[in-house]
């Protein structure tokens, strides 16, 4: 052990087209057309699923996230708003045209040519991590959710149930790629018995996840590699999505799910995430007037002072390292939270002391026919690619 | 300034009974019988308001919280849970018993002989601060909140009116006093055009607030001092409630609202909270499938290993410094937090690699009639008083 | 415990001249003439011995600074550079005139009128803690020490032995007065059997100390109370110094000296250091071409662009929370250490990407005669003191 | 810039011998005879020099450290003890033989079979960074430290004059060849005009580092690549020695010599050191009885508890994120450092309340004839080499 190189167990072919293999297409390009135009049932393609010895239901499998890093030859990544008719998002209502910023990556850091005058250092980490669930686990989930679609009066999805379509069955075929179609789990949500999408930023390097095994031999999962989030992930493809290569060491911990209380995973972080100091936030208090975000468009209004547009604060506040905290949630009618901004991503003086003079901060791509959040013209794509790879080590 | 000693501005008689003056008395003993008991048309006490020079609606003051302090003769606090029938609660579906922890100070640390083997320092802090709503303010306030109201139809209260009885009008008597009694906001919630009621664990010493002013003379108020508290403030009088005195610095930033594109309050956390380091916590992953609170019933779970019953630990993670983080808030139908529990405040180890013996962890005080949340006798209560100081030095 | 006032074991009385008590006198003024003539043979009065029940020799007292805070009626301190006739100090060639800076305190924070520009959050501590030494342990000292003083070849002071002008022996008199004055130890040095003088600027609030015990009883004492200092506390009386109180537990661990295999003192740290962020500060690399402070002269020169006279800047290095670290020491001839300086505690940007105006930044204080460290003319003095109480609490 | 793969300026032949190419072939086996044999007059090879276009003699080069990894296929390093005849060190009387530990690298973490049950995070750094000095410069240097080796008067080395032994210089030959072996500079120490080995720990990912230019086209150098470092790096070859690849982004601050008063290097940290709150170290007080390393064996003394040999601690203490500062230096004749020690890098508790039983530590690699320090023995030596990459962007 240590003494090789690190075993790949899977790699993504990025010269092939996305529907050949596990990709998803988004250009590193200037135009949003090729996110309004998505394929939402071909998400996320994942790497697993992963049969570890000895592990039974019952068990935790306690997974170490060794490293995440990006491709070394392809140093990017993107952050993107849905459009509203396809995907759309937490405040579609508001921002209803796709967008999309491009990330480059040097090292740690990233910056954006459709974001300027920011650069952070990734807090790199998985979207989506789980174990399989069991046939009674996967039937609960369907009929939860198939109750909640009963259930809704609003003119919104509330659930979204299995879907036959691009279904991804890897070697199944026939009847029992029929039937994944039209029982399988979709990956977008997360789940109290298993994680999976769970969209946290701090599960970055150097965390110890601990997650309920149901099926002989945990058949774990894992994907949808960001290079950074926010807390809340807020513009719902809001992460910085890239192509990379995560690094895991897998323990199992017997009879640990009685043992240990858990019936959902817990995760303790790595040492290594970036520090700012507590006293280099600027925090905005939101309180649930209207609904939850409310304290976004605070944080959104504060950062037009300095000539950024809404959709690139909008972009900004899903996939840099934003605090999201829960502060005072028991006092009707309305809830607090706080949304802490740190300042040192910022190139220039952002604190309520500093000069607001605004810059010229060039924008984000739209799709076709928006400029600047409002509906005009055209647009570009020539296709690169992302997708997941991932190395495991004995434990 | 600075040479001699703090300007205290107005003190409370720990002598007199509550309802002669700004006090609520919970007792130093055993019983939750006062928590049960208590009058909650008598909160919250505030001191104020402060007339503070110059200052005119559109400007912002900015109040820099020197410190705060709990009162050197009364060295302690508490947290509560109000009983079902009497303020009730975020979870009193669960815990529907009047109970109550007693926190004994010594110095920046506090431990509980009713949650006893843990200790940990104070991230101290005002519950509540804000400036005056103008007539307007007030206005849109009532409105909403009695729109709330009128479109309830779920068993619980959604809003609290004002309310005339035991109404605290300061000076004012006669049409005037009513008035108040009829139009006058309750203190319960925080409101985004002035904070208030905020109950943000990390406002602590240090911090810079930057408050919007809505009438000549701001009249700031403040109060509701806690030695600790948890992001979500659970168990509603969550925090660790205590007597003290709190130093304030003002400053007038003229027309601050509009310069500074500011309609709710922002703030700036101060330089000393507690810090344990990324990988002294275990995050639970809370997933929104019953209600918000989800992960808390995974904490309390796995803190059962120990030996706390799930009073114990539903009053622990209501004061002690929890991080409540939005995670991902898209992914319908669940959304992702996380509750992150500190390792550092426990004097064994609470870690999942660590054994799990239970220790003898004796009892929370209950009211009459209960026993480990379960109805069944008495108590006693001998009283002691809490209120609030305020010092403040010109900027 | 927890219930009643802090018990305080001794006040200093303020009204009373330094020799009449443990005082000594610096006062709240702008001249450092006290500074020049402060009598260097009546430092430093600590409070005790305090008899610890149960502690025996081979033990370890487990000290736990509970808190430690500035006397509310005194909240100001001073930092010192010593004459070079009278004290001295490190880099006395450099700096040779007696100078101060007064330092107002506010909460956690403190302010110079001396020292514009510059704000921060006291990581407030003792200079001084340790147990008696036994005879045995004390002729070891004297010994050592008078060993030192006889080799020495250089023209300064290598060392201070016993002295009987002024001896400070309680309640001693006739020939154990006379012998204490011949053979007890100076508090000047920390000392690896016990630690005394080790002026730790990180030994703070929560933090936890372990201390062999050399005679029965352990005979504990404490004082030295700084507001905060800066690694080195280069200036020798580099501190802030202070007035106050702190507040103790004890507990003795039998035996420990063996079964922690201590022979000198060890410390855990609090978990409240004020925290800047690693990329808040700016490191100084030092090289000991000609002696060891070298990197001091680099900061000092880096803070002359802002208008900071060098004693300013030699002052703050004092007494700000400065980073001294050894970064290699092992090729010679040249070892490296780094100073690392927060920008955070300025009020406007020092950081090498910001700009370098000049400010008006005044003169610290000066003996007579001296004008920004050139001889001039005169001062005056009107008398505060300082001193240490010290509380404690059974463990 | 961003979208394709990383430029590498040069890569190390892993296949070739050190005399051939820039490495020093160190072992990944089990004997330090590698070590005790190792020819010190070929390092330290860097890579470099580079020509920054613009770059003047007064400007300064901003170095901004975007990455530092190991070798994908190499992810191993050593951490060694020179022995006493050969290299030495600064403790070399108490640990006078060669000896060594192998780490594993996995992801952002390392372990070493030689050094059980400890495992952390690398805070990556290069141990060498500088510009090249001008003729004058140089001229400075030979001067100085010849003159420290005429007044020498101790049995041990104080500087090392030019070596014209396996001198290394690159396309030179013939008369200028030996005129570099004569006059050229050694790496071994860092010097204050231009950095070079400063061996500082914290220098790591996401550092900015100001070095003034000497020469036109500055002439910048990079090498001898660390996973880990503690602060004094005390066994001289204390760091976890590794091949890697460093990424850079230039910048030229004209006139920065002068304009931001910089003689000397400085640095900013970056933001992803490892951190493990406050109060997770154990500090051990040293003072300077005897010699500066003192409280070195306080805490080997500490380590022995739990089964560590001395040679063990003190190569653990040479390669982890040991935190080395300077306390009180100004109280003669004992100045005071402390040494912190991160509780977490090891697996089992060894804060002082924990229990102290001793594990089975196995055994660090030593010299032929060595067993634990002490002579006896054999070994042997199959060789793996080392050596540094660099990839620079332009800024």
């Amino acid at each position: 052990m240590g003494k090789s190189e690190i075993r790949t167990v899977g790699k993504v072919d990025l010269e092939k087209p996305a529907s050949e293999q596990v990709n998803l297409h988004i250009g590193n390009n200037d135009s949003a057309d090729d996110v309004r135009n998505v394929d939402l049932t071909r998400i996320h393609y994942l790497t697993g699923p992963f049969e570890v010895e000895k592990a039974e239901p019952g068990d935790i499998l306690l997974v170490e996230i060794m490293d995440v890093q990006p491709f070394q030859d392809q140093p990017w990544g993107f952050t993107g708003v849905f459009d509203k008719t396809n995907g759309g998002g937490f405040l579609d209502e508001i921002y209803p045209s796709a967008a999309k910023a491009i990330w480059d990556f040097e090292g740690i850091f990233c910056t954006s040519r459709h974001i300027p005058h920011v650069k952070f250092a990734g807090l790199i980490h998985p979207g989506i991590l789980g174990c399989a669930p069991s046939a009674e686990v996967l039937d609960t989930w369907n009929k939860r959710e198939a109750g909640l679609i009963a259930a809704n009066k609003l003119e919104r999805q509330v659930a979204l149930p299995p879907e036959p379509t691009n279904v991804h069955a890897g070697a199944a075929d026939g009847d029992l790629r029929e039937r994944i179609g039209k029982e399988g789990a979709r990956t977008v949500p997360g789940r109290p018995e298993h994680g999976g999408n769970c969209d946290i930023k701090n599960l970055s390097r150097g965390s110890r996840v601990y997650l309920p095994v149901h099926v002989t031999g945990a058949k774990f999962s894992v994907g949808d590699l960001h290079f950074s989030q926010g807390d809340g992930e807020i513009s719902f493809c809001g992460a910085i999505e890239m192509a990379g290569v995560i690094t895991i060491n897998f323990k199992v911990i017997k009879n640990g799910v009685k043992d240990l209380g858990l019936k959902s995973p817990i995760y303790i972080p790595g040492p290594v995430e970036p520090h700012f100091g507590a006293g280099r936030h600027i925090y905005f208090e939101g309180f649930s007037v209207d609904e939850h975000g409310k304290q976004h468009y605070s944080c959104i209004e504060y950062l037009r002072r300095f000539g950024y547009s809404d959709y690139q604060s909008y972009l900004l506040m899903s996939c840099a390292p934003i605090q999201g905290h829960v502060a005072g949630i028991v006092d009707i009618p309305n809830a607090c939270t706080t949304l802490g901004l740190p300042m040192d991503i910022f190139d220039f003086d952002i604190s309520p002391s500093g000069s607001a003079k605004a810059l010229n901060m060039g924008t984000c791509a739209f799709e076709s026919g928006v400029v600047e959040g409002k509906i005009t013209a055209g647009g570009k794509n020539s296709e690169h690619s992302f997708g997941g790879g991932l190395t495991y080590r004995s434990g």
